[in-house]
């Protein structure tokens, strides 16, 4: 892992049901495992009652901080296309995606092996249309959520879809989609040391043009009484599963010695 | 991919308990989408009282199947090193390892770009030692559980993780295991078509020298009933989880535009 630009594993997610939209980052970086640090990888930008967006990055964090550094430039400078001007979600992926091919294409000469590559999720609300959340890629090109698929991941995304798929539908509520967001969340932690707290969590109302963060750190008591409660549902399902129905064998399937 | 020589993405696991162990595998076999076939990824030796193996297999189709005939032919022919004459559970892993590795290097210059890598899992009880299960690397090394790490993986091994990291230690009883097992399998088979059913299942209680196996087809009244149970336990789960606590903010932590 290269020491001159940490590579955040990280995880981040990104939901989108019929009242609005949730978004939830960890914060841990590392390069290496004797360089470990917390940065934030969650972005908002929003103008009241007009429009609100949230960013998630993923990847190379000198790559991650150089895009969202030029976002930021592009609206204090009232860039002709900027977060503030873009007319649609689409659109705003477009750029997004734009800035970052043109931040990695920099390093398109360096030969030492390191990655530079980023992705991020970009969502949120522009008055006039849906709540939408888009995922942008290394090259620069995006995709969407669908009918059937409610969430959007980057990052270190296995461990935490299995209960994402299980939950999540358009009708699911905002604040279960959320709830189903850190325990997707937990589960990541749980399993992959690079990803871990403080974790970001916002939710979105349809229509609101305006977000509820918050932000639970390594000793938060509401993530460990939400772990510790998880823990015990799951043995309480567990303990109600049927049991196995085991079938007899047919003599030729049975042990091969 | 290449078309010569199937490759399994595959989902085995296997569970080590006080009790006994517990051992699951699926069946697809994929060489491209269009490619898709079922293979058992499970094998089975035994000598009644004296000695139960399970071996489940991941990777190249060539390279296990040719392991697996070798693993045969040594028992057929009374071979000097076989899974009838080892000694260990370490031994046997060290053996299998040993015809992986040789099987592999067969293809050592092969420049077609095909990977020839198989890992396996093995284990069960040889008398005299406890129940055991290894892992074996396709470079031929083996690992074993451990106090607090009482499951082996290999193929796709992340979307099954988290419920085996939240259910098992040493004291879970066989069929909460295997329940787990399962559990974790359904999880995998959802996120990853390449992992298939039908779904093979081995209990092994300790000192029994013989295995309890259950094969589930891709209809399989009961794993539909237990994926339906487990959905709906899941939800009502969520239902009592503890709702978010959500922090008001600090001014300068909120949007930045």
């Amino acid at each position: 892992m290269s020491y001159w630009a940490s590579n955040n594993m990280t995880y981040c997610l990104a939901i989108n049901v019929n009242n609005g939209l949730v978004f939830c980052s960890d914060s841990r970086t590392n390069a290496g495992v004797d360089r470990v640090s917390t940065y934030s990888k969650m972005y908002r930008f929003g103008v009241e009652n007009e429009r609100q967006f949230v960013v998630l990055s993923a990847g190379n964090l000198g790559t991650t901080q150089a895009v969202v550094s030029r976002l930021k430039r592009d609206i204090k400078d009232e860039a002709e296309t900027s977060l503030l001007t873009v007319e649609s979600m689409s659109d705003a992926a477009e750029y997004l995606g734009e800035i970052n091919r043109a931040q990695q294409e920099k390093h398109a000469d360096n030969t030492s092996g390191a990655n530079f590559e980023a992705s991020f999720i970009i969502g949120g609300q522009i008055l006039g249309e849906k709540p939408r959340v888009m995922m942008v890629y290394p090259a620069g090109n995006h995709i969407t959520t669908s009918k059937d698929t409610r969430y959007l991941q980057i990052g270190e995304s296995k461990y935490g879809k299995p209960i994402l798929d299980r939950i999540l539908t358009a009708k699911t509520d905002l604040h279960t989609s959320a709830l189903c967001a850190l325990v997707s969340m937990d589960s990541t932690m749980r399993s992959n040391l690079t990803v871990g707290p403080p974790i970001e969590l916002v939710l979105y109302e349809k229509d609101a043009f305006s977000v509820q963060h918050s932000r639970f750190d390594e000793d938060d008591e509401y993530l460990r009484e939400l772990k510790k409660a998880w823990d015990a549902r799951l043995v309480e399902a567990f303990v109600q599963l049927p049991a196995i129905d085991w079938r007899p064998e047919s003599p030729d399937e049975s042990s091969e010695v």
